[in-house]
């Protein structure tokens, strides 16, 4: 008998080593290609935590460590079936006949000398699945009772890959240990591979919604609600987002996690297009529909990946006049309610971080003004229960002022003065405080006015929350370390000697972060084709560059993967959008654009062809509403230059022509011909507003094509040139004018940043849209001006400077009839009327 | 032949009319009890919408009506169980042995004369059973072909069920139609009563988390974050919400459906249980935590259902000097840092409401300023595309008027007039903006100072977001069409006539609703035990009435069901924010509360016994720290006196010894002994902060036994007793003055408000929290006091008039150094430091 016992022994032994072995060189095998992969197997004692560990991707296996009595089903199932190495979950273990046929139900099976979890578990899986277990504890007198047919065979089945792991003899309980081991190891090693094949990049498989247009094209609002969005996370799941990746908000948006670009970051890179415009009528051409519609005709018709990358909208001109921002006709982001209103609430929270600035500022100016250097420090450095010590960022700031000393005890008078006196001049205060309405009675306030603060008054202004610069750095920053860094050095003003004083010396960095730590997530919606759309940061276009986030770019970027395409839109028209696209966006992000879309309308053209004027809310003249093909010839003087500033960064150009159902065929034929005889690549028609993506289809494939080709992308200046160079660069080369002038303000200002060490930003122009001159109503392509350059500003937590070409409102007003008059809320079916 | 087949035709239609009849009256008696249920059989055609009717509760089943090469597994697998009528689903049908037992496999189906969906679905159902399936027109020189041994059995299975429906011979495919009939009768009958049993209440399943105290206590975002909470949709689930009722933001927050409070019409209300407190220090007594750790301890130690509902806090005071508000210690809403920060966005919504208000009514006033009455009057109703009509909220403002007309064009210059000039006295607008910061330079300003705005510079303020009167609306109202009304009605200000003017005048309600829409539903959260609270709402507890939401209370109080318990928290004393909850909240909700725990403090006892001056941020003076009987002796008078103002309700007290670590046990001992003898039902002591909920067992226990008594709820006044008796009754009876005393400008209010017939509103009084008196320096229970009125205020949105007990401040400012400079986010971890 022992005789016996011991040959088994040896088998099961000789298994043994050889699965811990081939386990060893397997996991290897999986880590080579895998450096991210660091096996980790969780070994947890509370029920609760399993669904937390579900959860983790940084987990790769649950081994239940249990009391018997919490055994029970619903634990073993809460597992996720990747992540169970015992194989507990019920829906995963199987016994069936063992390889020498024998059925276990009636069996016996002994378990000896076994205590505590394993013998739990193993007497629980055995007696489900029909045998019956005797327990003992290890003694040799047992071994005499059992004969070899009572051995028992042992299959694991492991959930659709019908892997046998081993087959066993079960006769010294010690051998159990080894095996639990062995499977242990085994189901490590496949648990890592499920997790590598997980973490992989996923083929989409993309279902779009259909669209049937309808004719006359029903209101923006009608066909958004017409169509019933697919839940986000079905949306997440076909373009290979894991489910730990996405928070939902509500059931048709969901932020997702930037952890997706550590995931994907050997993912190649999809194609890169920007869509941008010839200069506008007031009324706007169209770019983010032309943008909607294209990746519309890609993902949905074109079968491509391609993903949309969009602006947040202001709240406030939704209720003013310009309306809702989620394009337009069949090329929509759904539901445009959501979209129009507070969406994730990205834009709060910039409210929220600025005013925190604002407040800040004032708050210290006076507390400054109003105590002495001994009651400012015993309050910024207090006593707590009897330990005075400096919080880290006041730390930053003595460091920042040579101080190396970190015992508040141990200052000079002169240290404890420059430590707590920021001595901001109030004259000198360049930090606003922002509000998302359009609210034009704040655009010179006076601030301070009650008794309580001392006569400390000011005159300041609120601009709308998108100006923030807060909100340039949400579109400029590659994550949390970056974006809390740039906050810091955001300059608020200057002390009364001149320094730059930042929020790193307010002390507010820290609560900064912390209020934009979810907004820095980007917001996954979708267009009326059921194609995915990022929608994240919204900066004003003209104090500050008017891209959307390099974040959701590069996140479309690693989701389309490397035949896909990430279409974006710059703000304004090319000379101003693109110009910042190219020169700071890109700058920044390391990016490279592979082709630029410029929309165009002969609305537009055959204005700058000499047509009347264009003005929101009243009728359009005769002009626009009939053939005129001169004017149409004249205007694409502006598509023209501004196909060759597109070439002047070695990029080549699809002309979109928006078509207006006034437009006729000879006026469309016009605009393609001059358009590709002035340069451009391909020269296409657009209907995605009253068709959807099979509107664009065209377009879809000339941005195919001339994607794959190669190009030439460069900058259009050094940051290593002068301000002055640089400003003169832009103004010459993209704008046509014969030179600069600068202010004395101006000529200061730079002087002054070259002194702060700020000369080597880029360049962000706060010019007109609407020319490409600084004169709005000069059309067409203006010659022979000088640029004016009234004042230079600068965003450096942001990172560019900003000249100010004439007057910037950066607070819409609301007219006389805003849109409000017509928007509702049917209290019944909670739909909204109205927005458009 | 043809004999046998009419024998089979004969009883199939037996059984059919037989199941159809029994369906008819099966569902007749479902109704009965049910009349909300109306079934209803959505017949689609657009797969996309297989996941829409999925979740809308108001479908019962679908049935699909496709195009053969649409059905797919994964087509028929999209359709949820519970309303597959047609059996469609894989994992609902098994096609097992006939009666007869024939296999199925191998066997022949002929169908004849059927057309479409049906052939479609039977002959996938029947193939993808191993039948073969021939199919024909109808023709009857096919019917010689087939023996009676090609008969097959169907039998419908269906899951968890196991109910045979029906066993048919299929011979003649007519019957096939009447079958497919039967079949859909019979599961819309099913589905129906799985819908009505799915509307149910559920018992709650709540598994609480296990929380390990450590000692000493660690930070509170120490213990926010060493807590991992539940998954919000699993809470919602153990709380029988049904998944369409939830609208997750994130993994830890989700807003509930207000459609809930209907699908439970029927459902009993829980207990509804009252935290108040005794007049407290200046750093608060801990309602908040009592609040939480008695939900804690009802249902995670005694297991009964409880629910907290909470106010959200202003994230102004976050950065300030308060710090948090989501309890503290082992009593805490979990992650904390959500709740502290922007939460859902209710705040921010309020805000956008509360400023596009104030932007319309300065636009307004420079529009009217610089326009004539036909200027006004073609930007007002303009022409589109040649037609001119008013809008509705337009038509509202005409009737308003008494001007009884539609037609634009038909209007006097005097109606005209009348219509276009709202006539606002600038000096007489008292809507004032917010933002949710802590910005005291905001106290006073004046607005309009750029040129744009033409010399119409006015002086105004900006208060705290949580003082505007839409938070006051948003905690009183009861739904949708209510808040909408409710926001119609705030008066912005006068006209120059003395004429009120509202929101419906401005013409914004619409849009306010709409930026409204989603703050309306309470946001679900948890504590630290897992247990569920709602934050909803947290209007000004001086010039508001300080209590959480209605809604929230309701879905709360239908949600724990009969025998459950709703604790809500009121604001301030007892004799500030419990006499707003009864005389306010409970007069507007309707509803009842069953027992009122009053929160009491050793230390707040001493100070209203004669102890030192308590100040935020400076070191408790030795009377606190060391035993001092007298002082709590002589200080029990302000207790006994908030004992008694619960009483003068009718509604019994159950007192709350909120433990300090440095109160002796004989202090203790004494408060529990004289709260007893001066009427309280019971007298506890509480040590949730140090222990959670099994520290305040003894509480739930008395809470328990005092809610189950009778009580005899009153009102303290009528409101049809004019404005003065009102504010008297309650300076007397609550404040314990002898009388009160009108200022002029109080009085002139009154008449005011009266004439326009606002003299039915309660009383909702802005006094001080820090005495029973105007006079914050005077403790215990003063007396001999005239109680001065220095103005009075109306909500007339919200539903009361505010008289001002002194000058109440609505903007906190921030302190020298502000929590801000201890907050940071770690940008790896993404850990959130410094919040307390």
């Amino acid at each position: 008998m022992m005789l016996l016992l011991m040959k088994y022994a040896l088998c099961v032994h000789l298994i043994y080593s050889d699965i811990v072995q081939r386990s060893r060189e397997e996991l290897k095998a999986i880590r080579e290609p895998n450096p991210g992969l660091k096996p980790t197997l969780a070994i947890i004692q509370v029920i609760e935590e399993i669904l937390r560990l579900n959860a983790d991707s940084r987990v790769h296996g649950i081994f239940l460590h249990l009391p018997q009595s919490f055994l029970s089903k619903s634990v073993c199932n809460a597992i996720k079936p990747q992540k169970d190495v015992d194989g507990l979950n019920i829906q995963h273990f199987l016994f069936c006949n063992s390889p020498l046929d024998a059925p276990l139900v009636g069996k016996m099976a002994v378990l000896l000398g076994l205590e505590g979890p394993l013998k739990a578990t193993l007497q629980f899986l055995l007696q489900n699945n029909g045998m019956m277990v005797q327990t003992h504890q290890w003694s040799s007198k047992h071994l005499d009772t059992w004969s070899s047919g009572q051995f028992l065979g042992v299959v694991w089945y492991f959930q659709q890959q019908r892997a046998m792991l081993y087959c066993l003899y079960v006769f010294f309980s010690i051998y159990l240990l080894f095996v639990a081991a062995v499977v242990i190891c085994q189901h490590v090693v496949r648990s890592s591979r499920r997790w590598i094949q997980e973490q992989q990049y996923q083929p989409w498989r993309l279902r779009p919604l259909k669209l049937q247009s309808l004719s006359p094209v029903p209101s923006d609002i009608e066909i958004s609600r017409a169509q019933t969005p697919k839940p986000i996370s079905q949306l997440a799941q076909e373009i290979g987002l894991l489910p730990e990746e996405l928070e939902a908000y509500g059931n048709t948006k969901a932020k997702v996690h930037l952890s997706l670009l550590n995931r994907l970051q050997h993912q190649p890179n999809g194609k890169y297009v920007l869509v941008a415009g010839i200069t506008p009528t007031p009324l706007g051409e169209g770019k983010s529909t032309v943008t909607i519609g294209l990746v519309q005709a890609l993902s949905a018709h074109l079968k491509l990946n391609s993903f949309a990358c969009l602006r947040q909208p202001s709240q406030g001109p939704t209720f003013g006049v310009k309306g809702g921002a989620a394009g337009g006709g069949y090329a929509q982001v759904i539901p445009m309610e959501e979209f129009n209103l507070h969406l994730t609430g990205d834009i709060h929270a910039i409210t929220a971080a600025n005013n925190l600035v604002a407040a800040a500022i004032d708050a210290r100016i006076l507390h400054e003004a109003t105590q002495s250097d001994r009651a400012l420090y015993s309050r910024l450095v207090p006593s707590v229960n009897g330990v005075r010590c400096f919080s880290p960022i006041q730390m930053a700031r003595l460091q920042h002022l040579g101080i190396n000393k970190s015992d508040p005890s141990g200052l000079t008078p002169e240290e404890v003065r420059a430590f707590v006196r920021l001595d901001l001049d109030p004259e000198k205060v360049t930090w606003q405080r922002v509000v998302d309405t359009n609210d034009r009675f704040l655009r010179k306030i006076t601030v301070g006015q009650a008794n309580t603060e001392k006569g400390h008054a000011r005159q300041t202004q609120f601009d709308i929350a998108v100006a923030s610069e807060i909100m340039a750095i949400l579109a400029l920053t590659d994550g949390l370390a970056d974006m809390r860094a740039r906050l810091g050095l955001m300059v608020v003003g200057s002390s009364r000697n001149g320094q730059s004083i930042t929020a790193d010396d307010l002390g507010v960095t820290g609560a900064l972060a912390v209020l934009m730590k979810d907004a820095i997530k980007p917001t996954l919606m979708q267009t009326l084709e059921g194609t995915p759309v990022f929608v994240h940061a919204g900066p004003f276009a003209n104090i500050a560059h008017g891209n959307s986030s390099v974040l959701a770019d590069k996140l479309a970027l690693k989701l389309v993967g490397e035949e896909g395409y990430v279409v974006t839109e710059a703000g304004f028209g090319a000379d101003i959008g693109m110009e910042k696209f190219f020169n700071i966006k890109c700058r920044t992000s390391g990016l490279r654009p592979d082709v630029v879309v410029l929309v165009a309308t002969v609305r537009a053209l055959k204005m700058h062809g000499g047509g009347p004027n264009v003005t929101a809310g009243v009728p359009l003249p005769k002009e626009y509403i009939n053939e005129n093909l001169q004017l149409v010839a004249d205007g694409c003087s502006n598509l023209k230059k501004q196909i060759q500033i597109a070439h002047l960064f070695g990029v080549s150009v699809v002309v979109a022509l928006n078509v207006f159902k006034t437009d006729t065929q000879a006026e469309i034929d016009m605009v393609c011909r001059i358009a590709e005889a002035s340069g451009a690549s391909a020269a296409v028609q657009c209907h995605h507003w009253s068709r959807g993506g099979r509107g664009s289809v065209e377009l879809a494939h000339a941005v195919k094509k001339v994607a794959s080709q190669k190009n030439h992308f460069q900058f259009l200046y050094n940051l290593q040139d002068s301000i002055v160079e640089k400003i003169r660069t832009i103004a010459q080369k993209v704008y046509g004018a014969d030179d600069i002038e600068l202010s004395p303000e101006a000529q200061a200002k730079i002087d002054h940043y070259n002194q702060q060490g700020f000369g080597a930003l880029p360049i962000c122009m706060a010019k007109t849209h609407l020319s490409l001159s600084h004169m709005p109503e000069k059309k067409g392509v203006p010659t022979g001006f000088i640029l004016p350059i009234r004042d230079i500003r600068a965003s450096i937590g942001a990172g560019f400077i900003y000249p100010l070409v004439g007057t910037m409102s950066t607070m819409p007003g609301l007219p006389t009839r805003p849109c409000f008059y017509d928007i509702d809320l049917d209290p019944v079916t909670e739909e909204i009327k109205g927005l458009f």
